[in-house]
């Protein structure tokens, strides 16, 4: 499709998301049920118990999807508005695959506090709150400072949503060629927010040897780009304590996951790595390498974001059925052990279909996938003590 | 209906809106434009011209229902989780009346700034603001500070809605009754939200001999309930510079219209006023006093806000027409003219029926009311400049 045709077809949209009624309102006892004087009886239910507000209104199903704008796709700061085409993309999904009913916020600030404030005074709204596109390191504080205040789910989707399916992909990857995910050499080339989360639960999967890179080279403990947010994960990487650039860090490594920006891999990159190695260019539209160029170069794996692809390591895979668990059981939070019980989900549906190089995630509108995330999410939940329900009521 | 059964119904609906996809996604070719890549082209066209958000994302139908929960129906400050199945309700009837997609928000907050700071923010979400339940004479604060800083309309329907509606009833009880609206004795009683905005707005339409009484009686101009934003409202009541009671104020009184408080208007008030009065009594769910003791007392025209009497005085009446008409033309604001307007297609719609006693107003879900007050409403804008577009677009 060309721009011009998107655009049009855009404009015949008249948007990807609409707020519909699930009620009749044909005649004046339906006014009286929907609207005065029927509606004070609820109204009066949830003044005296506020947890009521998850039975009497839409909130137990619904999700903010929430952006700054300020790192959108690969095309970065472009601002609250600009973003919302991604957002309303991400409530479409989140309907059409889970049934959560999404609705996109975007919101005219930068800063952590006014972000983090906006959201507070909203909560009552929402069952969860999805953040989305927010650029690092400041998706870090917002996603801790609304972890410690709100009583209901945050989960930023470019981090976990990213690490979930990443990290899924990779263990089977390294399933397929023979590999041990615990000793296994993984580059990952962005150490955003996705970077970053990626890193974190590859380490919460028992990866011991993650070297991460940004555009000034091996990220090290002391590098001005490191917070108090992420400290903790810098300091279980880089297990060699080694300085240098991309080239470096991927001689003799097994794998490497781009999460930067397209074209930064080269061939002979690839081939400095171990024989068979993996190669993740998950950069969009375009990835750090084309899986092809990847392949002659000695390859054995390769995925992208792209659905023209195999292999397609895409966070549809991970944020719908997340969302449609954590809902079903009321979670307080999404935690780690949620995150990471979602990665072995994909991992296990993929290993059941029999894994294959070209096939080491599900494809990503696969039906199934949200069912067996939302599952092992949900569970989790109840498992873990976050989950106010055991079981899932309808929506 | 019982209480109980209510409940039941509430807990059975899950909730009184639901935020659907307006796209098909079941192939990687739809997944390509509803998502990456093909979602790149709007975002970037918006981060170049920020206006064309309207045409890109639901934004153009879009309404967010405000509120702090801090005056709901009669119910007072019930909080604003309690609010929500209202803002439901609203948002409910205008899609299902007018096809404007609205969503619930409620904002944890009672402080004018940071109410009006939350909805700058977000303004970039939505086309219009529909502010609800906001007790005055915080209401006139927010509305003011919001019409002054955004650029797209902001209205308070317990304000506008029911000023627009109960004017539109009293001109044609004056025409029923043979009174001239310009020289009837109106008393007013509330001088909350609702009671401002009727006294304002029947101000503008010629009426000269209004008297407004709160709780402690008439309001004059030295009164602490009086702000700068009611001042000149008020400065233009009371013309006789009386004090008193409700009782007192009502003494020969042509018109009553009560946004109190039920039961407070007794048949006795009633017969201190002149011959064949009108009374409205829009206290919701119990009136400031029934319908048939008001006329067995010599009331010649009543009113009330509930569905199972004649004459329904109700927003519905307003609000769906009012933001149709605005969106269409995609409106920079809502102003007095628009709001006039809206009252004239109502007083004309129901003159055309042909007026009697008990037909002052269309009934609350007629179909014809939406059409005529958008109409009303749009052509108004663009005759005072303050539409974007001269004609209505798809939705």
């Amino acid at each position: 499709m060309t721009n011009a045709a998107v655009l049009d077809q855009y404009k015949a949209w008249h948007g990807k998301i609409e707020v519909t009624s699930r009620v009749d309102i044909e005649g004046p006892e339906d006014l009286a049920r929907v609207y005065t004087p029927g509606v004070a009886v609820p109204c009066k239910e949830i003044a005296r118990d506020v947890d009521l507000s998850f039975d009497y209104t839409r909130r137990a199903n619904l999700v903010a999807v929430v952006t700054d704008g300020s790192a959108v796709l690969g095309l970065g700061d472009i601002g609250p508005e600009a973003g919302m085409p991604v957002m309303e993309g991400k409530a479409a999904l989140l309907k059409t695959l889970a049934d959560v009913d999404a609705f996109p916020l975007c919101i005219r600030s930068k800063d952590v506090d006014e972000i983090v404030h906006t959201i507070q005074l909203l909560q009552g709204s929402f069952g969860a709150i999805h953040l989305e596109d927010i650029a690092a390191p400041r998706c870090f504080e917002i996603e801790r400072k609304l972890k410690e205040t709100l009583e209901i789910p945050v989960y930023h989707d470019d981090q976990h949503g990213t690490a979930v399916v990443a990290a899924a992909a990779m263990a089977n990857a390294c399933e397929v060629t023979g590999r041990d995910l615990d000793t296994a050499g993984i580059v990952i080339v962005g150490a955003g927010a996705s970077g970053m989360a990626v890193a974190q639960l590859l380490l919460g999967m028992g990866a011991t040897q993650i070297t991460l890179v940004d555009k000034d080279g091996i990220v090290e403990r002391d590098d001005d780009i490191v917070t108090p947010d992420t400290a903790d994960t810098v300091d279980k990487t880089n297990p060699r304590d080694i300085s240098g650039e991309l080239a470096y860090a991927m001689s003799g490594a097994d794998a490497v996951i781009g999460v930067a920006a397209g074209g930064i891999i080269s061939a002979d990159m690839v081939r400095l790595m171990a024989p068979n190695p993996i190669v993740f260019a998950l950069a969009n539209p375009m990835p750090e390498i084309m899986p092809d160029e990847a392949r002659a170069a000695g390859a054995a794996v390769t995925a992208t974001g792209r659905s023209d692809f195999d292999n397609q390591v895409n966070n549809v895979l991970a944020f719908p059925g997340i969302f449609r668990g954590a809902l079903d059981v009321r979670a307080r939070e999404i935690n780690d052990a949620m995150l990471l019980a979602a990665t072995h989900a994909l991992i296990e549906l993929t290993r059941e279909d029999g894994l294959a190089p070209n096939y080491i995630v599900p494809s990503a509108l696969d039906r199934r996938v949200v069912e067996r995330v939302a599952a092992a999410v949900a569970d989790t939940a109840v498992a873990t003590g976050v989950a106010r329900h055991s079981a899932a009521e309808g929506h």
